[in-house]
């Protein structure tokens, strides 16, 4: 059905560097309370210890994993015929909405009805879905009811992978997996900032999570091909990563590619942040593709269709356009209604004035009009709309600092305020929201954007990008953003949209995207130990571990980037002796620490605890105080 | 004089890739009471503003300048004959050293006798130094004495060159002076956590900290090639790269490469932890070409000199290590005093053990010999060699944690007590110390080290490895440790070793040292910026009104890579025409938020105050109270 041999030929590329399981990696499903839930995770198999460190057997672990069926063998991949649509019973069963006889915006039908786009459409046979008239299709609506929908099931069971089951089942898995428990499940207590995270995460503690505000599953029900994932700061810090061409760049292929290859390394939602032409067929391909939530920020289409001038944008225009996404199955919406016309004037003094596309559209219109934003006047309107699909909310920072000297102004701060009111009219919709953050923040006043947002939020989940924590690198902002986005993840944000080394630059490639997911897992997760997250901390435990004992393979398997951990092993050690080898090369043979530290582990237990003791008290010149005991220290779990 | 063609071939290769000064960029040297004190700073010129953002004249900006004379074309570089020995008149002029006849360490005395040696050797013809007998040579000496050295106002003037004498000139620099300073000089009040960071700099300044302890100046009377350099918490936050071959790989040349290349891209200092062969030869090229402080970890020397065999050291060959290097000219030793054997065993149960290559070395030593580790029992003995050359202690934390689990732990914090001890005891001795840190610290522990180390090592400056906030990013611990290095130089860490993409799984090679050298300056600008460092605001000020108006060589020149920047941009838009274009590739032509801001501007512009204050009032729906107002936020500088 599709005409364009270079089109395909990209895609057929996609096929190929998608579908490789990562290595020593099996893809294993966990079943829910109904044999269609089906919660994906990512089996890390692991050598034994050698035997001069013991000779243990060391048990699998698991993994959060977002690659969906791509990494699946038992799953045949064509992207001509997107992903299986695993929803579509939960959603259908739930008997609040109907099928379309297609769709019922006017530039999806003129679209559709255009034949010059048949070479590059996606050939989707289902029809969109909407709300039955006076019903509220939204996760919050039957969250309020008491309602555990299917998804929320699903989420509880996605997020409680790394937990005290898998604990458990160790614990029964032979003679010394009780040993080996509570090794791995050995946590230093975090520092939480008012973040709650049970032990075991419950259905029912995420369907009280969703009815209250503080997180969202974002899952539109005409996107019924997504594992469904939770954004909230009681749960694992996530990550989002932005693809999209623009006017002077990148192919439909090379986007989907995009999708595909973040969600491979990590990503957890993937924001479609396209400008070019072919923006509707570009999104379809994408989203039928697509097991992660996928974001857009309508105004940019919108801005399309008035040829790129701002002050011609009407709010019909763009409805049609949320219209049009929503019945493609865009699960959120980056919606700038927070740029406020009395705001405007404030950026005029700014090092940086307004550098969310967005945010200066609105702004040239608002000014243009000398009239409030439409966004803003017709916010109701708009929650109608995300309510018959559900579609949540991204509450856009428009008024964004660009620079380190415009962080935390009032533009900025006044903005957040807006939202803060905003979120209020989304949730008596019983519409999801999060909101989105800075931007360019120094280290020091990063802490006071999450408070703001928690208390003039109501606590709806934040969703940051970086921030920054310096202007000076540019072709490292992954960089001076990781580092930001650690902080403000560990502090309380519930997302965090990458950057990565080309921002402020150019368009970002394949290495790009890798470049900034890594970097981003790197933040979600230092974020999460710093919380204390109940078994972050088994994946470090386990690679650390692994690297003690010199299992090479398994060190680079565990890790976030098995190839590049390889790859750089192997450039100074090339020899696959090496890889089990008892010695680095940083040392060398002759020189190895980790030998030196089994020498004095054996000579302990040769010894025995008494001779110890007694070797500890009698070289004490005086009384010994340590500052901190291990019990304080540690927490048991 | 030196016959081995191929070490040649690639020392030419070091003069090449060292003295290109970088774009747009002149070295410049600011003269201080006397014509032999010349700090050096480079100076980044700039365009004038483009007509539509208002034709400014764009004054040059200067930055802290670590890379020698390999970028001044007016000097010439031949590596064979070493850098200019800058400080011999002031270290001759304080009439307390003499020169010795030649090495007095016995192994120095053997290599120079060794004639097979003759083809590596550098040809140093400049005798040794030595304190005259009852004489004390360090800083800290002349400090607390009242006598502010050259080495003093050095660092004094240095420090300063982004502050207030700049923006003076800037102010007094023709019309549009005053507001141009205005907007560089205005920055956020930081968060120091009793940091005491004066506006201007002066020498008694510097003299009192380093007379308290509070900062180093490390400069061994043997190298006098170096330009002075100061760590304390109320200077820059510094940073430091390590190279250094081992038995496995990289040969001499390749070493003074990296050298030359770190101090390139930012390195205050460099350590050489040589593990190989021709230890001492690599080294001797190292420091005559190094116009930074090397420091080293004599105990792998000291270890090579028995075969590897820790059990068979003994004082006497560390001794002798001691002062073959102290007459070498290296500038700090670090010496792992503080793992006692009482701390011994507390590693036994540790999940990665001992990962101090020389806390390891130590460790064998205290078990095989049961006997306190003779770093501990001889301190004073090394603080008598430590002031006769003015060589600073690094105090190695050899029990610092490998894992996350393992940090904070009581063998760690145990150590970092006997350091403390041992810093008093130094001190006594007038021998100038800093203290090493972790290793791999989750962030929500980090500032606990920061605390403690202030605490128990009395203000000493803290020197921290990273730390790693997670072990799960093989291949990106550049990342990992980068998050939390930028926290604890926040928090007050005065210098900041930096980690590359090849910690855990090889040697760095040139990439990966400009990478982690690159990751290192973010951190400790970053950190510089929290802790509101006067002036450190400046240069993101500059790149991002460069960014703004679109002056595309700016934004690229005054970021930390211009080479990288570049190239990145080069790559989506690769027309020349591009780098002066009023777009980017982010948005295309017809999509700048830049513009937009532009004539928000202009509109804010054209229609002045009072219509904009109408507009804000009009507008309002209800009163706006902003949460902080500018004056709140912003400090007036």
């Amino acid at each position: 059905m599709n005409a364009n041999p270079q089109f395909l030929a990209t895609t057929a590329q996609v096929d190929q560097a998608a579908i490789q399981a990562l290595p020593n990696s099996r893809k294993i499903y966990v079943t829910g309370s109904r044999p269609d839930i089906r919660i994906p995770m990512r089996e890390i198999s692991q050598a034994d210890t050698p035997a001069m460190f013991g000779a243990e057997k060391n048990p699998p672990i698991y993994v959060y994993d977002t690659s969906g069926a791509y990494t699946d063998p038992q799953t045949t991949i064509d992207i001509r015929s997107g992903l299986s649509p695993i929803r579509n019973a939960w959603i259908q069963e739930r008997n609040d909405t109907e099928e379309l006889s297609g769709p019922s915006s006017n530039y999806g039908v003129e679209r559709l009805n255009d034949s010059k786009l048949q070479a590059l459409r996606f050939n989707l046979q289902r029809k969109p879905r909407r709300a039955i008239v006076g019903k509220n299709v939204t996760q919050m609506h039957y969250a309020r009811q008491g309602i555990i929908t299917p998804e929320m099931e699903y989420v509880a069971i996605r997020e409680n992978m790394q937990r005290a089951e898998y604990l458990q089942a160790l614990k029964q898995s032979g003679p010394q997996g009780e040993k080996l428990a509570a090794m791995m499940g050995r946590q230093h207590r975090g520092q939480s900032f008012g973040a709650a995270i049970p032990e075991i995460i419950t259905a029912e503690f995420v369907r009280d999570e969703i009815a209250r505000g503080r997180a969202i599953i974002p899952a539109n029900i005409n996107h019924p091909e997504i594992e469904p994932m939770i954004i909230g700061r009681n749960f694992l810090v996530k990550i989002n990563a932005n693809i999209g061409n623009s006017a002077v760049t990148s192919s439909i292929g090379e986007e989907v590619e995009k999708m595909t290859w973040a969600i491979r390394w990590g990503g957890d939602t993937v924001m479609d942040l396209s400008t070019g032409k072919h923006i509707h067929e570009t999104r379809e391909w994408i989203i039928r593709n697509s097991p992660v939530p996928i974001g857009t920020v309508p105004i940019y289409q919108a801005l399309e269709k008035v040829n790129g001038k701002a002050e011609d944008l009407t709010w019909e225009i763009f409805r049609d356009t949320l219209i049009e996404q929503a019945e493609q199955g865009v699960d959120y919406f980056t919606i700038h209604a927070g740029v406020r016309l009395q705001y405007v004037p404030l950026t005029a003094n700014r090092m940086t004035g307004i550098v969310s596309r967005g945010g200066s559209i609105m702004a040239k219109w608002c000014l243009a009009h000398h009239q409030e934003n439409f966004l803003y006047t017709h916010f109701e309107d708009i929650c109608e709309i995300m309510k018959a699909y559900d579609v949540s909310f991204s509450l856009g920072d428009g008024l964004r600092p660009g620079s380190i000297y415009d962080a935390n102004d009032e533009a900025q701060l006044g903005e957040l305020k807006t939202l803060g009111e905003l979120t209020q009219i989304a949730w008596k919709h019983d519409v999801q929201v999060m909101i989105e953050g800075p931007g360019h923040v120094p280290m020091h006043m990063i802490k006071e954007n999450m408070d703001l947002q928690l208390e003039q939020c109501h606590e709806a989940p934040f969703y940051t990008l970086g921030p920054l924590t310096t202007d000076i690198a540019p072709g490292y902002d992954h960089i001076t953003s990781g580092i930001g986005a650690a902080q403000i993840g560990w502090y309380g944000t519930a997302m965090l949209c990458y950057v990565t080394p080309k921002e402020h630059l150019g368009l970002p490639n394949k290495a790009d995207v890798k470049e900034g997911i890594i970097t981003y897992k790197i933040a979600a997760h230092a974020a999460d130990l710093a919380k204390g997250h109940p078994g972050a901390q088994i994946r470090d435990n386990a690679l650390s571990k692994a690297r003690f004992e010199f299992r090479w393979e398994d060190q680079f398997n565990i890790g976030l980037d098995p190839d590049r951990a390889r790859e750089f092993h192997d450039e100074t050690l090339p020899k696959d002796s090496a890889k089990v080898a008892h010695f680095c090369s940083m040392c060398g043979p002759h020189f190895c620490s980790m030998k030196i530290t089994q020498e004095v582990r054996d000579y302990a237990a040769n010894h025995g605890i008494s001779e110890i003791d007694a070797l500890k008290k009698g070289m004490e010149v005086k009384a010994i105080e340590f500052v901190k005991t291990g019990a304080e220290i540690y927490k048991k779990s």
